[in-house]
């Protein structure tokens, strides 16, 4: 089916804030076999609401707004749907029931004076929303649909994920499924063009490819349908066997849909593993990222995050010495740290940052981008220096990326 | 000026990348008084490209395009302007000047059998690319300003900041200010409906109002404008006396554009105090917010993420009674937390969190969203439990908010 997003908000239109939602819903969409078709992000304005509808109207299947649906008078999104479609704002009992589950998770009370969730256009209905307040709208007509969701990307998000692609599932007769191949340690740039330059063809022969760079890796991405399971199975089978055979095959890290995160805490766990951090220059990212997923306090022992050198001389045993020597951001400093952090958690691997993540602090011989890593575990502790480029957020999101896969490394090789 | 912004490219559909474009153009034009209407993100696709065009052509002053100007088959902008406008494609010498500046900056040569820059619409001009190969082209109409620049972040980002804001600049003769409100501890819905239901027209009055919630926050921007800078500081003068004689006024916890870390930071600065944390549920996200921000190594010195209950005990001196008797999420353990990491740390002001961010761990009498926030300074040591919604992920957010909104509070009883 096509989608099209209506974008509602000033405020994206004056760079307070970016909008995130296009980006996640391309994805959902792609990978369940749908497409969307164009995203259209305006003012908070009605004729510019009308506009983009009226714009979209005939042209595809399905309607997204987001944004426009809270309790202030610049949310026009309610108001605005019912003048299009010429329906009146009623009560509706549905919306109510679903606002009171929506409070009943707070104790913020939900006050029918002075917030009106519960009057809807007539013949919407009322779309539950796991992590807030407002309810979503849906609406069918003849032969367009529309759902209005709020703006707020994790509300947003979750509505996506649990209610909208769920509801049109049902109506595709094809199977899909999204195979994924996830690599590190190569660039993008080199995969198809230099390392195999026959990949993508193969690959495309079986199914629609993409291609999604992250934070130094790509995942190839292989969308096959089929009218039944085996057909699937097949498909899948054949896209293994190019792959094997194929050079990317050495870069890749794992079959299928699961972040470095997951797949460290599954593996930590299988093998009954207690791991940590010792973090400076990622600053208590690594240990956030992995808390991010829940069963990760099975693994996860702890991060000491020592930003400065008395931390790390006090809560790592990292030498005086060492410090004045080789500086904090060095191989020798990260070895102390993964050592000190393995043994003060008491952890069976431990593994260690310390860099420059600027945009100050760099030096000719240790520039901006300039990481120390290290590992501890029982059967030895070693470091490495790497360097990176990017502005400071880049340049954690890389820190804590490179810390995770030498984890991830330390944990295959127990 | 109020410019439309037309982005061209499957891969931003297909959830390949992220636009980044809309963003850095919203801040741009905004810093620079003028307004970006309305952003289009569209397939490579003849009928959509000519319908966007279209769409705002007689409501905008000015036409950004990005992307689709390479020399690839998919690369459909410079012949779809020469159509919508009536245009023939001619050769011209200044693009022709212009493309040799390009490559004789690189290595690669300039083969105009392959690569066609050197013909362009007639009447439009080429645009200098500092950072690329591909041209931009500017088109000036009656009514209409057109510029066609090329997707790519850095290509795009350059010829705005060096080409189109100055080439605007003259014609705009209106100063603009955003004149920010933070406000904490109060909903969103209860502001103008509530608390205060005047306020949102006295602000209105002055200027365009938005209000944008954050976590557990909302800030409440006003955006002014005049021809001179004493109206602007005449007009923020008001706003400024409205809000003082607002109910909200005792909500608000900053005024300017300023993130609740970069707060910490400065004020922590201004007070030379030391800062550190000691995280159970939020797993490191205060100490990594803090960090994601240059600067922080001056007032932050370290948390330490204990995640497990032997940390706790072993690093931050938390008792086994207290864990045994109240357990981990509780007003007591939070208490320790926080005194064991000022005094382990070594700083001026710690605070904890301990909690349950779900979706496992919760129980009748302590539900997920519970969390206990601790502080210690010199001053006195206390801590106090507190319940949020949400899913794991909005849980850290939220357990981070309420412990870094601890840490400023603390920062100026200081």
């Amino acid at each position: 089916m096509k989608f099209d997003l209506i974008i509602i908000g000033n405020e994206l239109l004056n760079s307070k804030i970016q909008d995130l939602n296009t980006h996640f819903l391309a994805k959902e969409l792609f990978v369940a076999g749908h497409e969307l078709r164009k995203t259209t992000i305006i003012r908070d304005d009605e004729q510019m609401f009308y506009d983009a509808i009226s714009e979209s109207h005939d042209k595809t299947d399905v309607i997204v707004t987001s944004g426009g649906l809270g309790p202030t008078r610049d949310d026009l999104t309610k108001t605005m749907l019912a003048k299009y479609f010429h329906k009146k704002v009623i009560y509706s009992k549905k919306s109510e029931e679903v606002v009171e589950k929506h409070f009943s998770r707070s104790t913020r009370v939900y006050d029918k004076e002075k917030i009106d969730y519960h009057n809807i256009p007539e013949d919407f209905l009322p779309i539950y929303n796991p992590t807030g307040f407002a309810p979503g709208l849906k609406l069918q007509t003849n032969k367009l649909r529309v759902y209005a969701l709020p703006g707020v990307p994790h509300e947003f998000q979750a509505m996506i994920k649990e209610f909208i692609i769920p509801d049109v599932k049902t109506e595709s007769s094809k199977i899909t499924k999204h195979v994924v191949f996830k690599t590190w340690k190569i660039p993008e740039a080199k995969i198809f063009s230099e390392l195999d330059t026959n990949l993508w063809d193969l690959l495309e022969n079986e199914g629609e490819v993409s291609s999604l760079p992250h934070v130094m890796g790509v995942d190839i991405g292989i969308r096959i349908e089929g009218n039944s399971l085996k057909e699937i199975e097949s498909k899948e089978k054949k896209l293994l066997t190019i792959m094997s055979n194929s050079k990317l095959n050495a870069y890749i890290w794992f079959i299928g849909d699961s972040t470095l995160e997951e797949r460290i805490i599954a593996e930590a766990k299988e093998k009954k593993l207690k791991i940590g951090f010792s973090e400076s220059c990622t600053g208590g990212l690594c240990a956030s990222r992995i808390t991010n997923f829940s069963g990760s306090s099975s693994v996860f022992w702890g991060s000491i995050v020592s930003y400065s050198n008395e931390i790390k001389e006090s809560s790592l045993n990292v030498k005086t010495e060492t410090l004045n020597s080789f500086g904090a951001v060095s191989k020798e400093t990260a070895f102390e740290m993964a050592l000190g952090a393995k043994e003060n958690l008491n952890v069976d691997i431990a593994v260690s940052t310390t860099g420059i993540a600027g945009p100050g602090g760099g030096s000719d011989s240790k520039p901006v981008g300039t990481v120390g890593i290290g590992v501890s575990s029982k059967e030895k502790t070693e470091s490495q220096i790497y360097h990176f480029s990017g502005n400071r957020k880049n340049l954690k999101d890389k820190f804590s990326q490179i810390a995770l896969m030498t984890m991830l490394e330390a944990i295959r090789r127990f």
